[in-house]
């Protein structure tokens, strides 16, 4: 039997997004975003949600451009911190001593720490309520050298992404691998 | 140092999200997707990506309704069968023995089995590219009613819900709890 909780997004996992843009003098800002998804596969997009009060939905306004950072486990603390503090107030990158890397693709900067960057570029905006939409357009996905990969699959593994939950709002570590998709759905029918 | 890798969506974690429709002949079907996140709060919204192919995709712009399940671990075959095998061809669920229970509150079947059912309202339509995004605004999250609450959230460790890495395919398990948000950041600054 199920019971009712009313209308809330209550789905796990979200990922744990750094979303890093310029300022409209140059300044590079950070914040973190559990609302998002890939959304297409081609081209390949992503989109990210932020409420209109936030710096970083200022900045992707005007500059149409963005990246989405994966901090490891160990950067459980910058990601939170992101997720808590207005770039309209705090230097967020001078506070956790993290270095913005400028995109040679995209008109935004990177954290050089971080195992996984996504340069975007903003392809549709998209107004639903308190959040907009922004979906971007994947340029580039750039990955730590120091990453193995395995065939062409990065390891998830030695990523160590975080997982947000949303209601409880704690981080979770990636688990165990408990099976090959794409292949043990074929022991049904 | 990084590496490029080239234009992918290579972002962690994607969740496992089972999405039923009814067709238009009030048939009950499921399909899984990977390609979607919650997308605005209020009102309540999550996004999920079709490529027109899918039987779903017929469905969902036929009767505007559609929900999200999140399987547990244990349904991880059932999962993977569903995100394998059309719709068109086959009765998923006749097949998984799964039981689809009419919503009272959308024009769409969710899963008895799975421990979370999200029922939704399409709200948007976005024609990104391959995939089509769908905006649906949540009428009603139900949870089993074997699953404890701390407060009033769920406990994701009794859920066990998947994640799904793209590029290596695999499924994951949640692993530990590592710091609660809104918190641990304020270390910093």
């Amino acid at each position: 039997m199920k019971k009712s909780l009313g209308a809330k997004t209550l789905v796990y996992p979200t990922p744990v997004f750094v979303i890093c843009t310029y300022d409209n003098e140059g300044n590079p800002n950070a914040m973190t975003a559990a609302w998002g998804g890939i959304c297409c596969s081609s081209p390949p997009c992503i989109a990210v949600s932020l409420r209109k009060a936030t710096y970083t939905y200022g900045n992707l306004m005007e500059k149409k451009a963005f990246t989405i950072n994966i901090p490891s486990e160990n950067y459980v603390r910058e990601a939170d911190y992101f997720g808590m503090v207005s770039g309209k107030k705090e230097d967020k990158f001078a506070k956790t001593g993290l270095t913005p890397v400028k995109s040679e693709l995209v008109d935004a900067p990177y954290i050089s720490e971080f195992p996984i960057n996504i340069e975007c570029k903003v392809l549709h905006v998209i107004e639903i309520g308190l959040h907009t939409q922004f979906i971007g357009e994947v340029m580039d996905a750039k990955i730590d050298e120091t990453i193995q990969e395995k065939g062409d699959q990065p390891i998830i593994e030695q990523i160590k992404p975080l997982i947000f939950a949303p209601e409880s709002r704690n981080y979770y570590a990636i688990g165990k691998q408990i099976a090959q998709g794409f292949s043990i759905g074929t022991e049904i029918g």
